[in-house]
Order: structure tokens, then sequence, then C-alpha cells
């Protein structure tokens, strides 16, 4: 990437459009090869020029976190949405979900009895509304334990829902080390979820699951579907993981150094722009793309402090340097556009259309 | 506060409204015994109706962070503002601080010799822009050893900027019984500060400094000025500083229960509605509301996981429940707009017409 291709007010989000169409390919292709449909998850980018790209490149639909996200994509064009989370359907979200299914195949997410019940009673005129059983994988978030999946399934048909199948989403596989046995834990917990199914007399005919770190182990194995979302453009965390490397990483937050002092260096980029996102395994909050030695240690608001080592020249007072940060989904939903850069220039802008559609 | 004032669509902001002006006029009241003028910081609220309380109460102007928010707030009628940064002034910004300083009293942060020189070189026409050259009083982040300030503020001025003190940020009073020893090391680098100035001939009309925990302890002893910016709501990092107690928390996200299981609770607002900061000194992402014994003890970008003692009666799915965000200028950076509340009613919704002005 080059240092800075453009006079644009820092901090920006900076997008390499190579990069992100080679991540594109990579995934459909897996997903091809695997004889896996792929749904990537939007929240990473909210962004429906790279929804778009996806679906060209053979995504079968969108995955996404909330029902504000998926009005936001269907009015972009989208025609068929996955909201993977197990919503609470009130009258007014109910309406919301009604308007969406008449102009687009929507599925839901359903862990309990009762939410399948309310979303029942909410949704008057739900012809192409279909619902998964969210199962935990071993994340420990949402979704019930698989052998219980039918149980749920059988609640959500006699309320008058129409259940296709069982996701998850294995999120423990977030750390170093941690990704093949979640992915096997995910396999696990997804066969006996379709077998409780199966054992009420319920198809499965979706078998979702996968994210980035685990999306090529799991999917060889017991999915119908893989919904991962970081890999558009992947992130410190991803970097930490080993599920990319740095050529892979096709956003970078572009960052002024304001400040120095010996062995600091500090940055007009802060969590209000990178996120403030460090789990525990996560050894800094960001890093630099061109300067692996540099450790972004601190971060505040509107500064990241950078501990730079002695030996490495330190960039001047002025000087712009990409910022790669912790998580990406985080970053981007705190921008309202995203530069897209190709060949070291400024070839488009790309809003981040469902920014804050978080409800 | 009520349990379910609205039928909004959480997650969503809500500010009580009488809290929010009790915590305004106690922050004034503080400023006026104390003979200290308040410039609280905008930051934490970005939001024009909140600004033009505070100065209504008191406040001689606001402190804010990025050129962005200046252009911001000076539209939205502040004459009198000061962003505490030391901004890297390139000809495109050194514009925007020409038109800012034509439309309202103008004063920018400097800390280095470097620093002051670009901007003196970018701002063609700067009558009404001063400066203040930023002290590192032990946060390690940005600003000039105390006894170089002198040094700073004489390139400052040779350079032809307008100098007229000094300021710091304590931020190393974050953290629980930490604020009394960094606000002495605040008056020990300010007056110290002030002393190299005066050793070079220089005044300091201006010695700002303040945070939330540490202001009522160094404006009795140096300040002219402080600038704290969180009192306004407070949020789980003040309450456990104990900066604060409950009744002072004006602004929590309004969430709903979506998923249970034993000794969990699974909520719809993640770090893209409460932010991610948890500093090492935090236990947990959040705290309820009204349940203080369940702890916020996982975040994922939109479910709050919540460990439930099994002695407190859980609430029921669909039930909306109020958190307390770790650091609430994050949240509020992450929302549109804020629901006012009062007497359990809403009463308004507030535009955060500054969210996202972070450059």
């Amino acid at each position: 990437m080059a240092d800075q291709p453009t006079d644009l007010p820092t901090p920006y989000l900076a997008v390499d459009r190579d990069t992100l169409d080679r991540n594109i390919a990579t995934m459909a292709t897996l997903g091809r090869e695997l004889g896996v449909f792929l749904r990537p998850h939007a929240k990473t980018h909210k962004c429906r020029q790279i929804a778009l790209r996806q679906l060209e490149a053979g995504a079968v639909g969108l995955t996404v976190a909330t029902v504000s996200e998926a009005e936001i994509f269907v009015a972009g064009g989208v025609a068929d949405v996955f909201i993977a989370y197990p919503l609470w359907v009130d009258s007014a979200r109910g309406a919301r979900l009604c308007a969406l299914a008449e102009r687009s195949s929507l599925r839901v997410g359903v862990d309990s009895a009762e939410g399948a019940r309310a979303m029942a009673d909410n949704t008057s005129s739900r012809a192409g509304l279909e619902v998964l059983i969210e199962v935990d994988s071993g994340h420990h978030r949402t979704g019930v334990i698989p052998e219980s999946a039918g149980e749920v399934a059988l609640a959500a048909i006699d309320a008058g829902l129409n259940v296709r199948g069982v996701f998850t989403f294995p999120g423990h596989g977030y750390g170093p080390a941690r990704a093949a046995s979640a992915s096997k834990d995910e396999a696990i917990a997804l066969f006996r979820a379709a077998a409780s199914l199966r054992s009420v007399g319920v198809d499965a005919a979706v078998v979702s699951g996968g994210s980035t770190p685990t999306a090529a182990l799991t999917a060889s194995t017991t999915l119908t579907e893989m919904r991962p979302g970081s890999y558009v453009f992947n992130d410190a965390q991803q970097l930490e993981m080993g599920s990319c490397d740095l050529a892979h990483v096709a956003l970078t937050v572009a960052a002024t150094v304001v400040s120095r002092a010996p062995g600091r260096v500090v940055l007009d980029a802060g969590s209000k722009v990178l996120g403030a996102d460090r789990p525990a395994w996560m050894p800094d909050f960001g890093r630099l793309y061109d300067y692996p030695q540099a450790r972004l240690s601190e971060l505040s608001e509107h500064h990241a402090t950078v501990s730079w080592p002695e030996f490495v020249p330190a960039p001047d007072l002025g000087a712009v340097v990409r910022v790669v940060p912790n998580h990406v989904c985080s970053a981007v939903n705190l921008a309202d556009e995203l530069v897209v850069e190709a060949g070291g220039t400024v070839v488009d802008r790309w809003r981040v259309v469902a920014r804050g559609a978080n409800h």
C-alpha cells in the first residue's frame, strides 16, 4: 500500500480494492470447492457495493445481525437475507419483518419456544418467512443445546412458523489455536441439532455455520451454508489467529503522527475510529501495516499511543501511517464512508450505508 | 428510572433529563465556588442541546477534540472553543482553522516546535487564534515535559502564534484510587509548565486541566480553567472509580432480553452500541442499572452476555433493561440520537450532531 495516496483529512478508512476483490473471490471459490453455499455476514462491511460484489462472486444471499441491516440491504437490491439472531419480535418488529418478507426471501433465528410464539403472534402475513433454530456450539451466548433443537422446532411449527433447519456461530473459535477445536464443536453441535430435528419429524434442509477462522475447517464436514464476515477485509485479530497474512488485509485506517517523544509516537486515530476491541488474547490495540515492530500499546478516544522501538526509525511528525484495526467490524461501524483505493490512488468512496443500523 | 417508558426499538440511548441537568448544575457550582472557569469537553455528548445547557449554566466555552467537532459546535452557535489536541496542521486543516477563528474565539493545542511552525505556516489569517502548550503530567500520551513548555512556547511565538498558557490532561487518574495522586501530578506539572513559560518571558494566563475524576481535586489548587467531560452523563467507569454514584448516571442503554439459559441472560445491545471499552481495571463490560448483582461478562457486536446469579430472579424474555455503559463517550459516538426522558416518559430526541466528527 502507498504511504499517503490522498490529501484527505485523517483519520479515514481506506480499502484496497484489489485485495478486497481477491478476498471475496477466494472465499467464493472455497465455497464452490466444498459444495457449500456462501452467505457472507454483511455486519463487517455494512456497505452495498461490497454486498453486490459478494453476490456477483457467487454468494447466495447475505447474513445480517439486525432488522435494520436487513431493511437497508433489501432496499439496496439484495433479495435473500438471513437475520442470524434470535430476535424478540414485538408488534412493531413483526410488522417490519412482514414488510421485509414481502420483498425478499427472509430467514430469522429462533432459540426459544417463547421467542417463536412472539414471532408468530406478531407476523400476520408471513409467507416467505423461514426460521432456523439457533444452537450453542460452545460459545455460550445465544442458542439452545443441540439436543433441544427439535423441541424448539416443534414449538415454532406449532406456533405456525416454517422451520428450515439449524444454525450456530462458533465464536469460541476466536483466539490463537482455537479454530480447529471450535470447528469440531461446531460440526458436532450442528450434526446433533439436525438429528434432533429429524427425531421429531422436521427436516433440516439448512445447516448453517461458519466464521472467518473456522470457515474452511467446518464447511468441509457438515455445513450446507457458511457465513463468514471478516474475510472481506481481515484485521489484526485475524492476523493474530493466523487466519490471514498481511497481504490479505484490505482495510487500514490512515492516521497522522501528531506527537513524538522518546520511545513513543502518537497518532490521531483513537478508539472512536479504530474501535476499542481488545480481547484478552490480543497483545495490542491494532497494528501498524508498515512497522511490524511498533506496538499500539494504548488507545484513547482520539489518540493511539505507539511504543516505538529504539532501533526502528520513527516516522516524522505529520507523516501518515496505516493502522490495521483489531476488529474491522467495529471500525467500519464508526465510519460514514470507505475511501476506495487502487494502485495507490483514490478510485471511489463507498457509503457505509448500514452504519449504526443496530436495532 | 422507569423500566420501559417507550415502545422504541431497542437498543437505544436514553438520557434522564433531570439527572443530566443536576450534573450540569453541580459542576457549574463547583467551578464558581473554586473560582475556576468551566470549559466542559463536548466529546462526551457531541450534542448541541447539551452544550447550550452547559453554557447557560455558566461554562465559558467548550472543549473539543477535533476540528470537525469545533466546526459543528461553532455552526451551532458556540462562540468560544478550545481544541485540546496537538493538531498537525496542513494547508487544508489550516484553512479550516482560519475559517473557525473568524467566527469564534479559538484555542488550539501545541506540543512541539515543528507542530507550531506547521500551524503558523498554514494559517494565513489567524487573528483570534490562540494556542496553549500541552504538557505531559504523567499520562504519557501527548504533551512535552513541563520544563520544556517555555522552549515550545518561544518556538510558537517565533513562528507567529499567540501563546496564552498551558494545558494537560491527567488521564492517568482513570482507575480506582488513582485520582488523588494524578491530581497532584497534574498540579505540579502545570505549576512547572507555567513557571517554564514565565522563565522565558511568556505569560501563562491560562492554566487548563481537569478530568471528571480529578476536577474537584486539582481545580482547588492550580487551575484557571477545568475541562471535565463525562460528568454530564457519568458511566460504569466513573462508578467504579467512585467519582459518582448511581443517582448521577444520566444515560443508559435500553436493551431487550433476547435469550436466556441457566445462569445467563443475553441482551440485544453489544459493542456496536455500548462500545467495547474495558480497561484492565474494569471488571465487566458495563453494568445493569437495576440489577447490581448481574455481571456483564461478555460483549460481542450485537449481544451482551450477562452472568446472572442464581438467587436473583432474571427478567423475562422480551423485557427491557437498562445498561450503564463502561465509557459513555464511546457509546454516544455510536448513536445518531439520544432519547430524552423525564418522569418516565419521552420528552424529546436530541441529535448527536457531532457523531463521527473525529477528524
